[in-house]
């Protein structure tokens, strides 16, 4: 592996107040009523901070969809079982999920990582289909102690990181995350909970679909698992290790890596919101460098991207996970991008100005 | 020109409740948590029951721009001087519209319609760079007389009505609607307050970007319009005639000819959604194919899709026009075709039911 953790936390710069100021300007000269494209205008305005230029590419566009498996679901917290995970691996490899079909629309690649499926996937790494930083089958069940040793939280951040360095060395312009873990919504409330210093009950949903029974007991699972553990608020590696997931921390590294390697970044939905408040409480700086991409259905997303401070660019009543969010999103990230680099000034097009601006 | 007005609203179908069936049993058996890809699900059912289809195709892509002038203007109703319109359409002949980059990333033709603009351009149109459904150089004023005569008013419907005709000779699979005409918020919220009985205050907002004072005499300058001409709500011919506009009635023209040769149409912003609400209030069944691409930041445009009763794929806090709306939420359309017609179920795809769907 290369680079480390603390390395990259340190070397996470804030956006360019420079190249804001300058795209700020271009964008008030284009031919348009002033403001008049919105969220588009926000979007470009970071685009070229953080590219450091007027004419930002994100051409080159992947997601990074991690794979991990949680000790906790022996506690009865998802509707679905365990065996789904590595399916639903099987699933993006055939190209028929929804995020294979969502990222072949936004013109993205979509790189699939086990970190910590609880099955043998060798066979898939071996021929290529997937990507391997596996360490362990599964996290442990995080009600009678930690998810994972601090040793681990540290090596799944730094997988995150290390996926980042290769897609840039191969000219990645656009990341997204994504997910895929049966019981990862668990941890991921557990994670908010602690950040937030939200009760569990207004950070707990339904995840894939259960009952109010189990809805319930889901509730309970994260209440015992925190006070189990104890996870430091002001220690997010404590946090990671002590009530989080392997793909939730290799969330977190590809978004520290994005930060670090100065690459925009997609994040999807609760779980890779998760995800993000592991790597704001990590680098705050790296906030800039973040996306949000929608407002899941899932309760609690909300508060999680309020607790960022990230506004959502969609809110379609999404709840799977996988990246689809974020795959999604990035025609809208492309449309901000050829907006700062292509569209005339009013000098340029000829175009009267108005008399008044308002605002 | 073809088809006439009465013959295509006769001749708009519902959707077939039988494919409504079919790809609602399709979409239940992806394998994915029930309805956990909300909107795109909907949408999804939506293509299917327009084509017919399991496997809908909206690969050919169109954004028709229709510009018309507003003699309105000359009640100062507007922060953009009229000479605006023709600089605009020769800004999107040059590509350097916003509307062209957005159509570009979004894959889709831009084609650009003058239905009256208060200039010449038959050089653009000798030239092929626009198309010519011409009927006059910009609207009378509405503030002291009908802004066109019932006849123009039937001619622009049909001059829609005969875009899509041609469109779909060429093979399109996927329409937007797009607009620009300085004075038309205008004319738009002149609309609203027929349809819906609102009061001009609450359906009247800024445009382009106009003044505290402006907007009052904007909404004056509408109950003028409404007080002297009288509009029938109950003839959406006579609405569009007295206080609506030319590319307006292009535009509603349009969402009939969508209709009538059923291919699904993206509704773009205030001035489009006015235009949806002549088709609709022309044909309810029109509505059945209409998809609403965005919320505008145009005060009135939410009451607009509440009396469309479309709620809009995206809200980014655009008031631009032009089809930009319409253009960045194609591929959200794209997505979901794909969803329907290329994702594994959980048979195909070897995955395992959850046990209980609480749904």
């Amino acid at each position: 592996m290369g680079l480390k953790l603390e390395e990259v936390i340190a070397g996470i710069e804030p956006l360019s107040e420079e190249w804001q100021l300058k795209a700020r300007n271009h964008l008030n000269n284009l031919a348009i009523p002033q403001g008049s494209l919105g969220e588009l205008l926000s979007l470009a305005e970071q685009l070229a901070a953080i590219k450091k230029t007027l004419k930002p590419s994100v051409r080159s566009k992947t997601v990074v969809t991690i794979a991990g498996d949680h000790g906790v679901v022996e506690e009865g917290v998802s509707a679905f079982p365990q065996e789904v995970t590595p399916q639903m691996v099987a699933n993006f490899v055939a190209g028929g999920a929804a995020i294979n079909v969502l990222g072949e629309v936004a013109g993205a690649r979509v790189l699939v990582v086990d970190m910590g499926v609880a099955a043998d996937l060798s066979d898939l790494v071996k021929k290529g289909k997937i990507l391997s930083y596996k360490v362990g089958n599964g996290t442990r069940n995080m009600a009678h102690g930690p998810a994972m040793t601090r040793e681990q939280a540290e090596k799944v951040l730094e997988a995150g990181i290390d996926i980042v360095g290769k897609l840039v060395g191969e000219g990645v312009e656009l990341l997204a995350t994504g997910d895929m873990g049966i019981g990862n919504t668990t941890a991921s409330s557990a994670i908010l909970a602690v950040f937030s210093g939200r009760p569990v009950y207004e950070v707990t949903g339904r995840g894939t679909g259960i009952s109010d029974g189990a809805l319930k007991n889901k509730a309970f699972v994260i209440q015992k698992a925190l006070d189990v553990n104890q996870p430091d608020a002001n220690d997010a590696v404590d946090v990671l290790a002590k009530v989080g997931g392997f793909e939730i921390g290799g969330i977190a590294g590809l978004i520290l890596g994005a930060a670090y390697h100065k690459v925009p970044v997609l994040v999807d939905g609760f779980i890779s919101s998760a995800g993000a408040l592991l790597a704001k409480n990590l680098a705050p700086n790296s906030l800039d460098y973040m996306i949000a991409a929608h407002q899941s259905l899932e309760y609690g997303h909300r508060l999680m991207l309020e607790e960022l401070g990230l506004k959502p660019l969609l809110n379609l009543n999404l709840r799977l996970g996988e990246g689809t969010g974020a795959a999604l999103a990035m025609s809208i990230v492309e449309s901000a991008a050829q907006v700062m680099g292509k569209m005339l000034t009013f000098e340029d097009a000829g175009v009267t100005r108005n008399a008044e601006v308002d605002e």
